[in-house]
């Protein structure tokens, strides 16, 4: 009986299948996110494995424990019927912690995000500190360290993938010549975007878009410009300390 | 005993009958969505089917597992009746996921949106990147990327099927000559809409479709335009930026 | 034992008995919805008859299946018992399916709403595109086609049954003179019905129904028009461009 | 055995147990709402025991089927275990469903409201059109038909009940003589109640209430008048164009 | 076995019990709200009772009802398995109904209102009509009948307690004597509250509380005084028409 | 075996038990909440022996039934289905009635508010007026009372716990000289900080913390001053009243 | 009999295990988080320990329990099923402590604060007072304590962590010299920051970031400041009281 108990402790052994398991998700990683650094893939896959790895233990150990007591030869049925009233209250409170697990585990392997990406998770917006199965941590730009539950982010906001862009709203007083503010945004943004430190930063030729809002006070007009990734704050900073005087020594007025 | 699990095992040929019930789907799918380019299609009816067999094979593997067990001789009632209790502990937690997949599916099935449209996605507005059965990817305005869940679409806006509505407000001052105004700006927006580079994108004559709104300052003319897909922001911008001022060379103020 | 089997797969032949259940729906449908075109009718009755259809055939291959696991002689018990706990973990994930099928079935049986009917669903307004059993289909007034989940669908407000009512609030200054102002409204409005192209539109004759609002600012006088279903907008539009006109021309001002 | 079962078909018999259930209902009903009229308590009754009638037919029809299987000699458990297993899933989904039909229930035993009435229910406010057991209907004033889900009615607001009263409230200037105004509107509004078309509107004599509210720029007299139910609204607009004027005569502004 | 049944129907004798209960509620009442009047009291036993009656009744001819077919000796298991997938289909629907019932219960046990005082149930404030198991029903100052679900009610406010206070608030412009406008207020609320009507409806000594709030355009002070109980708006009102003038004439402004 | 219903019945002697259960309780009172009066932790005691007395009085009452059923031969199992059958639908609408009576156990054991504190429950704020396990009665600053079902109430703030701090906000026009401002604030403070009547109230020495807000329009100044608990809002209004005019002397205008 | 009993009373000496479970705990602690007072860790390990002691104890107590009944030789069956319907009952309403518990379990092995540290717990913000398993309780600037139950906190902001910034937003007019005023800022805060009392609290170079916000009346200029965890606002509130000055000597202005 004992040998049983023993036997089945020693499969974790088969815990060999997990890896197995990993194997396909690291081969089909590369060509699903093929642009991604190899050492964060590789934290995630570590990540994702050991979690694996406590499940397993986890229902061996319980498994064994039941058939323990059952070699004892003491009357389970009392345990399990109270362990099952008990699941059905604990399964009701723990719901939230079974979802901020999966949540996460779903989002690691999605690769959502990563530590460094500026991201906005709902509940709070930052950089991510660190990514974990329940919580993520991130940093906002007060210095407030945010511990947010997986479970409660809805979407995933993560302006720090591939490129990104900086919008400029520009106001002009109701009845300006449009045509010519146009112009005179379009040659500034062009400058701008041409020499440094701008130029580093843009990957894409500005474009003015035109007519954004229209109220009975002010016209408002969008100049729209592609950055590299991270940078677009700082270029959108930059573009309106230097847009607007543009605009105000070619005559134009806000109100 | 094990001839018959490995019978199970082989079972998988069963699976036929799996692609037998995309069949219909393929083909009903083309008098339901007859518009829809056939690559679109087939990649839908791939992901569908790729999930279905996934579905097929974990609970055979299941059932064998199950039934190897037995064969063991080994007490299964302790192993299900933990499972159970797991059950419903885990069950309240992944149903956000099971909600998310099934979300999913049905949104492929019924082919909502694909890679490229603009959508309104609730929690998250832009062009879709990528259509998932957890997680639709789309990428907004300023170049984040929006990763949605499923589930947590209540409801979906698409912006790029068949046609698209310009809609220009403007504003003119409390007891302006309405019949006036009405006809300088039918007579401006046919004159834009027949020269480039409106002409290619509108679709239908403009109408002018008359006072919108009405408050104690402000009367609001409303022009609407219908466009090809995709092109209604570029048409309204530019629609703005002509009709303010033939209002304004009319002699109409906005307050 | 397969005869049996078989006899249940030939059972669809009892599918009879669901043509009989369809009737009485159908000659109850006249006399409660009596001003409907009998085409609609027929199309709903079809869509809940090949509802009903489906639901049969898929319990009776469900039931048919388990029997024939039953005949072949396998162990039932762990594939039911993990059925059952899968049961309870989809259960939770597919309630929102099953609600929003429930919900489009009987919104087909209640006919709240066909093609072509403008309708606020609360996630999205605009006129109805098709009307199926998951979701609901509307196009809005800027061309943006929005799929609905039925079961999201709270209240359905059906702008196209029967009649609707233009109303049209008409601001004045504080202190101006009520009485002389309503005799105003009532003689324009009175004209303006009574010519095209809102004589066709208006079903009955208008009302200026009195002070609205009062504020220390302004007063709100209101005017109603019973118009034929889905012409409100239109005939609000013209008031209001006929109106304001009249009140300014006898010397009211708005501020 | 068949005859058991036709036994128990021929029990609807016993539904002149319903009917004698309903009587206490009628009975109870005159003394608990005795004002209402009893074509309306009629209707009511029909609805209810049509209600009662279906459920124990549907209940009868399904147990006999249960019966006949046994009696055929069919295996019935894996019948009944995947109805349990589909139960618990529909269950979650028809819960909604369960609820509009019991509050539609309860709304009609309680007689909140009839065809008629003007209500607001939340989602909707209107005349109702339509009561049933899953959906209230109700006509908006810009006749737009709303179908509300009973279950989402949390509370009912019934303006068509017993009496109304009509409130204005009227803005003086800060400083204005508070005393003096009250003695005008005290006169002009028992002038107006005595007077058609208001006379046969109101039932008691009308209140001035006195300052209602205080800002730094205005205060707000209120009057309240009670009337015949569903005339407060009309009887509220002649008030205020009669009640402004007379304190703008005796000297008093708004601003 | 038939005897049994009725041993059982007859033990409605049991519910002598039942009013035994109800006695310690009748104590216990007395000392924990002793200046209740012992009417409406009476009146709450009345309805606890009727309800426990037929809580038992119904149950006792339910159990009667099982009890009977087990006579009958038809198989009782698939009613019952039925019943229990129903009742989890209808378990979810009505926990509405269930927590409806229960929330009147307790209120009606805690006696958190009666019929004639003013409640602020949350989705509607008013009069209370009446006061049942699942519903409350109250009337607001509008004459509209509210019909509020007992469940729904998060929080009673009840406005007719014990005693009631007036809060009145007085704005002054900023850099106003503060000390001066004190005295003022207390002088003359100290005469308005020692005068009819005011004199029998305060019971307690005015008090001025001083600076309320603080903008950089006015400065509110607040006075309070305890009234009768449901005095307090006709106090509010009184008070603000009586102290705004005494400040005016001493020379203070509101802007 | 009547003797045995009979033993179980006087075991209500085991209640003795739960008193030693409640003793560590009123020991590890003291420790973790020293500084609270005697009297309060006996009556926190008190409520919370009653409640675990009434709960093991009415579970043997309850087993006790269920046993003479047993004994009088009665056939059990229709009973007990059913009332699991009724245990799933009442328990679902019983919950909130759960969760308030433990929300309560647990606020009692923690000893979050005691009669007479004030307290911010969420749902309303005032000064409680009774704790029990259900609702918690407060009475806010109009004299209304509420009644807070104790499983709504989410967070509590106690006013009335060892210390408060009064926070006094200032407006000074934008441009102030600001080092001035906080020199005469600071002597002003400490003079008024010093005389009665708000120098028995104050705890610590006042504190001019800065600029707390910044807009184009004003300048925030914030003062704090720590005071005995339940006196911060009238040492709010003293400080407001005295500091105002201190900065007016000095020429500091709010605007 | 009662020996095995006792054996199972013994078996507390089990919970040497428990110690064991902690102590990897302890370890993996410093590693991950390093940089934390080993004062806080033990305090934490000790409250877990404390916590999983009492499960074990309460488990064993309830096992040994129901063994002593079946030992007596009582019909178990009625209890168990009565305990389940009532497991069912609580189950539901007991989630929310559960939830409590399981959050607090995870908030105090994830260390996401302390006492003393400044968090955003979303239902209220200040300083930790006490971290507790099932509430954290904090006190606000007013003083007030909060008692916040951690099921109820969906993320936590953690304000004393690490570091800090002081963020500093400035208005100025619209058109202003945006070079000028960014060197005055930048000249004038490397002042302050290199200057006492700032220079301990201020870790970092200060930065101006620049134009944060563009609207037609103002432009804002950010400065942020990395500082010492939770003295970000002292630092903020001196910033703006210094900046603002330098800009205004330098001739600009807000508005």
């Amino acid at each position: 009986m004992l040998r049983k108990v023993i036997d089945r402790i020693t499969t974790p052994g088969k815990e060999g299948k997990k890896p197995g398991l990993l194997k396909p998700l690291r081969e089909r990683a590369p060509q699903a996110l093929g642009n991604l650094i190899s050492e964060r893939r590789e934290q995630r896959a570590k990540t994702i494995g050991s979690v694996l790895k406590s499940i397993v233990t986890i229902l061996i150990f319980g498994i064994a424990f039941l058939e323990i007591l059952l070699v004892v030869n003491i009357n389970i049925t009392p345990i399990l019927t109270s362990a099952g009233i008990l699941g059905v209250a604990i399964g009701f409170g723990a719901q939230n912690l079974v979802k901020d697990f999966l949540a996460g585990m779903f989002m690691l392997l999605e690769d959502q995000y990563g530590v460094g990406d500026v991201v906005d998770l709902g509940p709070a917006t930052g950089t991510v500190e660190a990514v974990a199965l329940r919580t993520t941590t991130i940093r906002d730009t007060g210095g407030t360290v945010w511990y947010v539950r997986n479970g409660e982010i809805l979407r995933v906001g993560n302006s720090s993938q591939g490129f990104a862009v900086a919008v400029v709203d520009l106001p002009l007083s109701y009845g300006a010549n449009l045509a010519e503010a146009t112009k005179v945004l379009e040659r500034r943004v062009a400058e701008v975007a041409d020499t440094e430190p701008l130029k580093t930063d843009i990957t894409a030729k500005p474009e003015v878009l035109g007519v954004e809002k229209f109220t009975p006070e002010n016209i408002t007009l969008r100049v729209t410009v592609k950055t590299r990734p991270g940078r677009q704050w700082a270029v959108q900073r930059n573009l309106r300390a230097q847009l607007m005087p543009a605009l105000e020594e070619a005559g134009f007025t806000a109100k």
